[in-house]
């Protein structure tokens, strides 16, 4: 798995113990505890799976001797009926796991599904997707990761590895000349310096103070291709804002190299996966 | 606030930490630290508002000197355009808590906005809009608050405070009746007892076997009605899987008591509010 | 093991943590890390055995290597100098973990055992024993969990899952009919209802409120019988307050359902066990 | 206070986290969140009170707006009927805080009025009582401190603090003498040993061998009367071991150092306070 | 301050319970625990100041109630003698933060001096100081903030924010083109990359690769002398390893952009500063 | 591993979190993750080792499917070119985790190297080196076990386990006779007591109230040789301040039993240690 193992079994404990604040009132009660079953995990839908690493995982936090196989692995493309992954422990077990599973797996490929929709809309063309830092708390790195395995990138993960320059920023400095300027004194090195840009102007400006990349931040599709004209490649141009599913493909054919995209995030739904019980 | 404070303030923190590892490159190198600022949080559609408290405390978590005043309360249906609160304090901090907040509020308020839309449909029947366990990882409280805020009911909580039983738990026992029976021998008297019924044998097997709840789940509105009428109000009666808005209504005018909606938390779209700097 | 893992090894690490804050500077210093030994539990005195799984759980946790045989399980009735565990490991945790193992297993088997007094005590009779919220902090579910072992059962677990109303719930709405007729409409449909009184008038008004338990808190025999006569099975009944275990069979004789006793948990006695090496 | 605040912050959390899960179904849905209660915490039986400044840290974790005055103080001897603290703040708080506040006050004072009954027992000998490792998971700084508001003295705090030499620690080194002698070596110089003896014989080899404390363990009152004059203030004499109430002076007055009482904080009875409401 | 509150405050609070495990055993046993004192703190060396917002916090963690002055701020070139500020508040917790307080505020000024010493070694040049990822465990922000303070640039913070191409990558794709070529295919716009070259052939083709930063690894002047001609500023190079302070100047001059240096935090002296009570 | 296994574990966690905050964006992108690839840890200087088994933990934790084989162990003393350890499994696990490894086994190592080069000095003479509690935030154990692995001893782990009298604590007594005398009528048996001594008559008033150990501060080698003879082995001696190494023979041949040294844990470098990949 790619995320860090720390990572999502603090997710997945912190899920559990919601799930399960004290004990499972109907299962501890009514099962034999040393039963022991099969749980086939099926799509009920067609779209990209993410997660499939992640759902296995709680059960093995829940007890050590859970054993699984995967059919599918995470950023495939899967269709309604496929089964993803089979997976034989102790039923009480794969009882009290099953919400906890089936919500970090619905959730993840939820994003990935939509972020490969907006992928697949602007095939053939030389931009690329981006997310952005609109994820839900406590959720980014899965959340981030989603996107990658939809045919998305990541645009910067924290305030700290990359630097946006907004109004404020700017005006703080008297200018985006200045202000990148100034940044570029004390920001290290390998830190790149992107500036939302509103106007040709501005874009025009961002590029001579030798900025690394230029939003165009809420542009009509007329001005950003002026952008790219005005930039002509020496410069990173990130396309951000409004970027409904329609209007995607018509901003990346203007040339633009990144589409950024806060719903991929933060406007997600579940992806359909049920678990079987053999 | 009715969520309790540690909650909140673990997340924001959890959240905080994500969205700033280290500093923030831009601000902090840039920015007077000692520049004030005030900024207003404006609504920029329709709905209902959610988690204005816990967006506030993002700032005060920041910085303790932080001063704020709410214009609308959770639970509000507030209009585009709307003033929520306007809060005052360090530039730098408001720089670097703008997106924690906006991600909480606006996942919030998408709760509550969406709730409200399901209680409207079904206004003025006796069926009331409940949650459900599909939430997302961390995030419980505050997904179930904000259902409550747009004005649904919460669903159990977790595993241990109501005990529903699915097909697993009454093959164990041999039936729905001895199942039942086995339960209450060992439940605490404060538990209440929901069956999972697909039939409406099992309808009928559940009442006779003394649960509280009777789950109708998948059912379609004729065999749903059927159930009401076997019921005779004897136990609270929930229908499950498969509400769509479109149906939400016809479902509710059956006389089920409880309509439960598992989108409500797993599926919601951001509420688009903004944070602008005076 | 009932108890989810999580829980108890949080709990676990937690109190070696306060056992061994650097190292053990006698052990460290004079054995050799590579002996190993076994040692064996033994029950000091008569009682009903819970937390063997936890006690065992500690050396676990110390060092993976561990195994360990269980001659008695939780809820057994054991006798003075029964040999209820044995386990093999290396002879350092063993004796790292041996005041942490004893102090889980006493505590919770002092618990278990002082229930399974009271479950006895009312034998023949259709009461229950339960336990209160009256709980040491950090130790609530491995407390809660003694008492059923013990042979008791589970009051609510916290204050989200059951509602109590007491005087200042009352006064808030002007009595007991408009306080749980306000609640009704806003509470959870899976939550239950529970009213303190303190009168047969109280009795009365929280009957016909419609709640679903009735505490009878501090009253005498008397009362309480004539209480019962009222409610006549319409609603679950809570005998509460001065239930001194000579009371305890009386109490339950007159038909009340449940008797709920805070020194379960509140004023524990260690039950003797000690741990051998061979 | 003199229990580190963070500790102290932590435990009441972790409590407050097992009573209000998520929100506190009966106070949040009745009361008016803004009134403002006054409320007295009150002795309901004679004793030594510990934990007041704990009890009252419980409210303002919850809102910080609360205030108080205190009227006993830790380690005072109270009597049933006395009034210890009054506290003011927002009622929502005080009901959602009353039973943490109390089980942790309840708890402590348990623990200094059974220590301070010890203490009174051997008053006018040289002796002094002493806890033990004997503690609950997660309690243990604040149950040691409870011992000494009762009067009483600290035992080691844990593995690290102070070397204590049983069997397999003196076998592992073939003897009492080479044992030590082997510690000596390695132990910081801060650091005291003590060597646990079972006859006159290890009591006088272990005094030859330079051990600072020697623990006298399970032995009758005649053999521990040698062992002090043997012994004459060479080293320090603690007794232990099947030390009852009654027993305590005799072994006192034989002119042992230390009496060392597992019971003070593994079998402690709740001490009766009410909090009650103006 | 700049690093994050809750960063600072964890490990504060780390610090302290190190320190404090329990009580302070001479301070709470001896202090009136109302006395009120005032500190200095006083540099006993000359060098760069470093971390004094977090000394004063470790106090007013221990007790809110402190209040300091500062007459010398992060990143001042102090000189022996000089006070660095003063604090008042309860004795007791004087004592009991300035080995904590010291600690922290010692080895931070240590690495801003020892950072200072080498950037002043530079003067002149167009090269800047930056650290690495040799950190202490748990330190890395505090440590890399401090590098700021003496005049130092960061490097990448992490494995996430910069990709650093070496051996086993560039032969995971045979070559160091393919491998730059590879990565651009996935990695964030936001994300520079960096290649490790040792020969100039290597510099060469990762030039024409399209790298972002070159690193010279381990070369002698005279190859870097070369790199620098062959890159011509088309690409950032940063000159590593055996970066003695003797040679830092001579490299400096070679035309590199970067000097990173690990034992800029991996070897740091304490600088003197004492904390005396007036 | 005599560290405990939490502690190292929550370090380690610690640590890999700093340095992989979401993914290592070389690593991730562009190795087959099933590769499989074996790395020696070899000198690069002569030195004592230490830290080895945490050293290797790091990549268990990564993952748990490395082996690994070592060749030295903690404590030893190691020569420029020795293989240290060897290491099996997947190549993506062993480059993330390879500074982390790095970073914590180097400043062991260099603790214990200095250490021992100061434990060389005073080879003969009755005295030991030991430590103080200027370590660093978070790594106290970690600190205090690289001492004795290089030979040294520990002084107090913190401020529970000896009590130290410096001024504040006499001078709230009025002496160091009554300030000792009121420390033993509180202080645990187990617990010493050692006073701070800057002049003669400070020495024999401390010897006369009965202190545990005399801590001479600061002073020069002729009164420490008068001390050794006024205490003449009646209490513990302990040398502190100024104690570089060039004077550390010196004092120890005056007959002193404890040198203490800061510097062994607050001013470290760095011992080389590197990791090669076969």
């Amino acid at each position: 798995m790619i995320l860090p193992q720390f990572y999502v079994d603090d997710l997945i404990k912190k899920a559990i113990s919601e799930d399960i604040n004290y004990i499972d009132v109907a299962t501890d009660y009514l099962l034999d505890e040393n039963e022991v079953s099969t749980a086939k995990f099926i799509a009920k839908a067609d779209g990209v799976l993410c997660g499939i690493e992640v759902a296995m995982r709680v059960f093995q936090l829940l007890d050590n001797s859970f054993n699984y196989k995967l059919y599918q692995k995470d950023g495939n493309y899967i269709k309604k009926g496929d089964v993803i992954a089979e997976i034989s422990g102790k039923t009480v077990y794969l009882l009290k796991g099953e919400r906890t599973a089936l919500n970090l797996l619905q959730h993840m490929s939820g994003i990935a599904t939509l972020t490969n929709e907006c992928v697949k809309q602007i095939e053939g063309t030389n931009a690329t997707i981006a997310d952005t830092r609109k994820t839900l708390p406590g959720l980014r790195s899965l959340q981030k990761y989603a996107v990658t395995c939809g045919g998305g990138r990541n645009h910067r993960y924290n305030l700290s590895d990359c630097a946006m320059l907004k109004d404020n920023h700017i005006d703080a400095k008297g200018g985006i000349t200045p202000a990148v300027a100034a940044l570029r004194e004390k920001i290290g090195h390998t830190v790149k310096i992107e500036v939302e840009t509103r106007t040709l102007d501005e874009v025009k400006e961002t590029l001579s103070a030798g900025a690394d990349i230029i939003m165009l931040d809420n542009m009509d599709n007329d001005t950003m291709a002026e952008a790219v004209k005005l930039v002509n490649k020496k410069a990173l141009l990130e396309a951000s804002g409004n970027l409904t599913p329609e209007r995607l493909r018509s901003v990346a054919l203007l040339g633009v190299d990144i589409l950024s995209i806060g719903a991929l995030t933060h406007s997600v739904s579940a992806f359909d996966i049920s678990m079987r019980m053999a």
